[in-house]
């Protein structure tokens, strides 16, 4: 196999920006993390934690370019309801990556393989794009995913 | 051994409440919980759930006799911010308890005994006053625990 | 205040279907959601939990008038990866509901009501059109709602 | 497709046991699933709670015909810390299964196969062949399930 | 507005402590939750986490200032069953805060605001006042909550 | 007591290597987990989280000595589907450790002691032992640990 595809590489300068919240509405929480990947964070994830007074909180957690923090913060400060935040530095490796198109009975899509020291390890079909097939076809997804999965180790697997 | 204790039973006319919550301040929490136990709620618990577009909500379980749903209904809508609660019949095995009196270096505690059949098999030793023996005494509450167990198992273990 | 609003209610022909899933893609999860709400199911929600051999599964959720048992168990079968699903009887108690319209310096912005024996006991604004506004005048989501509750609560508090 | 395979069923006589545990060892989770799955349950899993006072606990659950329920309650009692549990009636839709062979480079593995009303919808290669398999042939996991889900679709599939 | 407030500022001697417990009582958190906070950590919560064997276990994290490490350590590894714990360094950004009283129909309640770069992103009414004016005036705590955002907005919203 | 115990010790080139899946069997977490301990991981968790879209993920945390992430990461990459993972530096404190024999009467028990700065705080039974006596005389797990932990406490208690 021979793929053109992005190179392999740790990022050393990430921040993991954390906030805990105990008094938000969490029925913005969708919106928060729309708005914080928008604007430019790596990743955004929720995690349920319990705060004192036996309060069922969730923690937000940003990982995002040091150069970013600005722009991380003036949304969390602005959109969520802490009053502080903390961050602890981090290394990101990313593997090397590479789209690939499978040609399918409900037309293409996109498989994304994710490559370690040239070798790839990992393969995966792009969502959207496997939820509109679906969605257009009427098919089940996990049928739509199975036979993409199929048709790249075909022709991709070993 | 032989102990005058409250009868194992079975309670037929029990109910599951569970109100699903995805907009309501976490801070309210433990308040509407101590709400409902005052007001005759036989166990109040909440689980964390993901709900509809991804948000990080809570589900509000209350375990209560059938006869008190009026009262249970009435603080949950009053206190929390749903539109609705759904409940299930459910059953209630209760063991057997007795309270033992254990006398330790640090003042007598209670312990919780449950007897299945006629049989011990749970023993525990009462929270609150572990916790202000703890306090008082200004010594681990695991020390306070390990040994009020210690004690109670020389006079009633196997 | 004197509203026209759809009347309380208990619904007793409810199911709570559950299943539990610990081979499944999570990023179904949101489409499967979709799908069942489409086809009529009342809520749906996921519960994380530690099946057999430590595995973090979750569990699929589906409260559904029994009426609808086939739609959903169709859906489920073909979209998740079950070999079965289990069901209770429930019942449903929702409050009266009313839409109220409040009138914002970004727009006009419903107001979800809940009544309890007559009395207003709850008051939500629509998320959808909060967000609308949020994005539309770029302020802040929580701005938007704190706003809407205080413009209503002024009318309609007491 | 023609498989001889035992049929799609509900089941009604079905039991869900559950216990709120705030005091337990949580070491002893596993070892307990394993005695109530060899004692006969149909399912066994843990659900994390918060419980009154902040406390992190779990709830056991427990899927189980009804004239089980003596053998469950034994074990519950005699192995947690519970003084109680509660049961609600339910009902189990099971699939028609079939386990079909499929052979691989690392050997054959079966795989279990779901019917609903005579169609096959899941088909989930069996976890402890492909973990031995893994091991055996030093391959990564995900490697063997891919290999035995395309060569079963290749003969199986639609 | 122009209001006297703390200022915002960065702490970047912060330390994140986190001890993995699958062996606890978790009755004991919340006792454990308090003495850390009373022996000056910032933060304490707890994180409900799958450990090996697929135990249902719980992190407990704390969050200090680096030179309160050893009274921190001292507590954990007295209170809880814990052979070691993990600390990562961290930074806080925490926002000027400014308490503010409104005045309400049940009395006095501080709000407690948050700047950032000089303007209110935050407001949040106290907790234990607004718990004790909803238990002492018998009215549901989110009245007071709304009641107090409402008066807290008219005076000092945008 | 006078115990010749492994030393109290802090590691401070310990790295958290963490992975957010959304795209995993979640059967795969406990092989996951197997193969990162034999290959000399300090420590292997999950902890449920929120990603984008609401996916109910896992987060795989492994905690290792730096000296070690080359082989780690080679394990996460080929046997999970995250497409990169970062870490964070991080500290270790450990307690010395002692093992400590106790003779019962359904044989010998190890405990494993933990001791901060010279003072025993720390003793637990061997979850091993205790579960292969429990399953060999027919006892309940929970009995094995208590009496293990009780006659412990008459020899070496305070």
């Amino acid at each position: 196999m021979s793929f053109n595809h992005r190179d392999e590489h740790v990022d050393d300068g990430m921040l993991l920006l954390q906030a805990n919240l105990d008094d938000m509405n969490p029925e913005w929480c969708s919106y928060i993390t729309d708005l914080l990947l928008e604007a430019g964070a790596n990743d955004v994830y929720w995690i349920p934690i319990i705060m004192k007074k036996g309060r069922p909180g969730v923690m937000l957690n940003v990982f995002v370019d040091e150069c970013k923090t600005g722009d991380m913060e003036a949304i969390i400060f602005a959109e969520t309801t802490t009053l502080g935040l903390r961050y602890m530095r981090a290394s990101c490796h990313r593997l090397g990556r590479e789209f690939i198109a499978v040609d399918t009975r409900w037309g293409t899509v996109q498989v994304k393989a994710g490559f370690h020291q040239g070798k790839m390890v990992q393969f995966a079909p792009e969502f959207k794009e496997c939820e509109q097939a679906a969605r257009k076809h009427q098919v089940p997804l996990k049928q739509v995913y199975d036979e993409v999965r199929r048709l790249f180790l075909e022709t991709y697997g070993e």
